[in-house]
């Protein structure tokens, strides 16, 4: 199967700390790289993660809180320097584009790349991105400010050829893009070989879904339902759940509740408030509604199966 | 002696790299903390060195490349969420103003304190900050766009009251103040007693000069003549003193020339271009030159004597 993974650049909330970068992902799938959000410091952590910055194509923003999205004009700046050529896709609230370009005029003349900007809707849901092997959905959250989810989902792949069958009802090379196609197989004295006994059934269709930053939403669940994996924000333990609904953001059995809803894989915590030295009370508080579930950290890799 | 010191935040130049952060220093003179140049995660820096956010009243900005100037956002942001109150400073290009107050206007709605913006003029050597024991002298330095370099220098303190002349002489505590302020001492008898006798000399006056990002100027060393302390900016070693020319920035041996020119107390390399894996040679090829020569490196704290 191809990678399907994330890497944790940046897992903290808005307060900077020596603890936790914030936030920013990379999402690699089939051997590209998507970039949600883009804190402070980002380009180091790409670096850190060892990433060729070439490969990063996309780069997606869920709002325009600055711990979201401070890093993005420093990593556009340093990709001019190292010179490339590819455009680079932002995906954002319309808001951004006037902003982003008068920080780019200002700092970034002489870009040999272009940077191509995607205004995002984040008030419905949409397909932002689509590729031949996969979508991006935008949807909305609950936040104070506009801010979009987004579910990355492979698209059904065909079904894998049966070395052992076609050797054993000897179908000729020549065909084998077909059976591939789904066709069936006519064997020489008529007789019809139909293409299930052919093939293995495809890989399954992977997702992976990234809610932050939001308050807990009921309704949450239809649009996240069965992913792979879901990235959850998990600002607050129980002991704030007061501030969670106060400030829009979740706490981290709300997350686990989502996770449990939605009937999902595996549930990531993360963008956790800086009280918290550590993140085990937010993990034992989730995992008590939703077993499956881990603390994203940075420089972690998470493999979405 | 009040503590006159450089806290180094970052010391890379342009291209972020995991050893060196970008440029950020903080200099602190009496109690009062004062920030030069603001790179891409000076906060967490600044967090790093146990500095109190409260104590940084001033930032003052040499110009206007993201590697100096692009962590101020986040900063100012953060500060804000930390519910700070007293003003800010910011020194930088006049240019800059309406680029940050639209970013602000963006970014950080509903601060409670003011950020106060002066305007510097890169073009001519001027006092841009004054109080009671020091003042900060920007002077234009010789790169591809205007920028400043920073003197600090401490006014001449008092002479020291000699607890024992005082003594001797039988000096009336009503006295002593007057003493202080230079005055002679007329004993009972008519006898007049000199100042010089009663007192000490006061501390020598310190100061330091931050040269970043520069050409070699041959005329720089009669602004920062007699510092004791120069932080020059050496990007490049010998190998590279053609490309020193070309990006306007200066080879160790050059700022180390500077140094001797302009007979300073120690010098101070930083900038370090990211081709250079360690920086040993560079500090080489400057002792050769002038010997009171240090690397500059981050978290690290510099006592100007």
């Amino acid at each position: 199967m191809q990678p399907f993974r994330i890497h944790v650049l940046g897992c903290g909330s808005a307060l900077p700390t020596l603890r936790h970068n914030p936030t920013s992902q990379i999402v690699e799938l089939r051997g590209k790289m998507f970039m949600i959000d883009c804190g402070e410091g980002t380009q180091l952590q790409l670096r850190r993660s060892r990433i060729r910055f070439t490969k990063l194509g996309h780069v997606f923003l869920s709002h325009l809180h600055g711990d979201h999205c401070f890093g993005l004009i420093g990593m556009i700046s340093t990709f001019g320097m190292l010179g490339r050529t590819a455009p680079l896709h932002i995906y954002a609230h319309h808001d951004f584009e006037p902003v982003l370009r008068s920080m780019m005029d200002f700092f970034c003349t002489g870009l040999e790349y272009e940077v191509v900007f995607h205004p995002t809707d984040c008030g419905r849901e949409e397909i932002i991105y689509e590729d031949r092997s996969m979508t991006v959905t935008a949807f909305p959250l609950d936040h104070r400010i506009p801010c979009c989810g987004f579910l990355f989902r492979e698209k059904p792949s065909r079904r894998h050829i049966n070395r052992n069958m076609i050797d054993f009802y000897k179908v000729p090379l020549s065909q084998i893009n077909n059976i591939r196609e789904g066709m069936d197989w006519v064997m020489p004295d008529g007789t019809v070989i139909p293409n299930e006994r052919l093939t293995l059934p495809p890989d399954p269709v992977r997702s992976y879904a990234y809610c932050s930053d939001t308050r807990y939403m009921p309704e949450l669940h239809n649009i996240v339902n069965g992913v792979s994996m879901l990235y959850h924000e998990s600002t607050y333990g129980d002991d704030n759940e007061a501030n969670a609904c106060k400030y829009y953001h979740s706490t981290a059995a709300q997350a686990a509740r989502v996770a449990c809803e939605a009937k999902v894989g595996k549930l990531l915590l993360g963008h956790y408030s800086a009280r918290y030295d550590n993140e085990n009370l937010l993990l034992k508080e989730a995992r008590a509604v939703f077993p499956d579930t881990q603390l994203a950290m940075e420089n972690n890799i998470y493999d979405i199966v």
